[in-house]
């Protein structure tokens, strides 16, 4: 069933108004009607399977028919620290990274990131990544669209790990300590960060200042992942590991 | 180290010679000289660290040091046989693929795919998909080109099955059998294929045949994945559990 996220406040004793750009996807690309079902979630993690009522040029209506009780959310919460990549990358990296189950991208200036870091510019592209991530949590049918966080320094990161229960950095330097076993150490870990370094690795000084931070460095195996692979494989892993891939 | 793909009739007599294009990169990108080391693969599987002897225009010569024993290559090979897709995505699917470990992709035509089968552009689409898994390999510290097979029929590709000892199909319709489940039964699976459908999806006559061939419909989990996302998912994940991302 076609599934379409609307704000929180958009529902409300029982019905659901549907505005923007999903008006138009629903009455003239899918041309349903009135008495038909979608599903709508708050973006926050609730699911609700809706019948049309009204389709309207600017706004579709829609009775709440039920709740849904199961979610296609993980419960284990990554969030994708990722050195800023070169070009549209950062595009790949949150649209697979959405349709896998990441819960939160946070695009990080680091020393060996090629991109001038221009704020004007990154608002823009920011706006682009969250459209890019509700399109794909709308078509991977979750119930929660991944947030962006605003480019911060790799000082500003370090100084917010306190509320993860695991820090992993994938380290092509890194040849003794695997993702298995960190992970085996933390069979209860609920909020993970993954930090990606950009292009051209991840400096000594930052691998130093992480592990200064409790985080752990660890390899993914002989095989050399690019920047816009390695969070999307590393994060794969980690749901596999805690059983979040179907078992 | 710098890596390189030769042809294993390149390397004779503790003489190893480059050509082709990785001359220009040697030579004019990297700007090498007598006397220093790169690593040339003859693309099957062996590795030899090599120092340059004499680098010309059209040709690099270079004496062996060493053959390198530890290989980069997993044990589990795995087999994508991907629905052929629309636009370049194969191309994402090649580059993404190669990094991760995957040993061989099959091009499939399939009930639901979208492009026209061409013969002729399709030889032009898959010299250009073996450059990309060459160039990628390299990147990756391969030891081994993958092979991009012929595309080829659903019908074809069902009755080649046999040399697997499992074919594993990520499929939306099955809701119960983990993939997990299916490779804890096969501790000793050597060689994997992986069955991906088109944009469209598997048709429901074709699940009947694969299974009836023996291949085994999984679930990756509640979140459905994009043909061009699902078989680089699918190969980490057995990977993963086989131990072949660093343990």
């Amino acid at each position: 069933m076609q599934r379409y996220f609307v704000q929180p406040d958009a529902i409300a004793d029982g019905r659901v108004t549907i505005t923007g750009d999903d008006v138009k996807h629903i009455v003239r690309v899918m041309r349903m009607e009135a008495g038909e079902e979608v599903i709508v979630c708050d973006g926050l993690g609730r699911a609700f399977r809706v019948e049309l009522t009204d389709l309207g040029d600017s706004s579709v209506e829609a009775n709440i028919v039920e709740e849904l009780a199961q979610s296609p959310e993980p419960a284990v919460k990554i969030t994708l620290a990722q050195g800023l990549p070169k070009g549209d990358k950062m595009e790949l990296i949150v649209q697979k990274g959405t349709e896998v189950g990441i819960a939160r991208f946070l695009p990080v200036d680091m020393a060996r990131c090629v991109v001038q870091y221009d704020a004007k510019k990154e608002a823009k592209r920011r706006e682009r990544w969250q459209k890019i991530a509700k399109e794909a949590a709308e078509q991977a049918h979750r119930n929660l669209i991944p947030s962006i966080g605003e480019p911060m320094s790799f000082k500003q990161v370090m100084s917010s790990l306190d509320g993860f229960d695991l820090v992993v950095v994938p380290y092509e330097g890194e040849k003794a300590r695997s993702l298995r076993e960190v992970l085996a150490d933390a069979p209860d870990a609920r909020h993970i960060c993954v930090l990606i370094g950009p292009e051209g690795g991840i400096a000594d000084a930052e691998i130093e200042t992480a592990l200064s931070k409790g985080a752990l460095p660890v390899t993914l195996g002989p095989r050399i992942l690019r920047t816009e692979t390695a969070g999307l494989v590393a994060a794969t892993c980690i749901y596999y590991h805690y059983g979040e891939m179907g078992g």
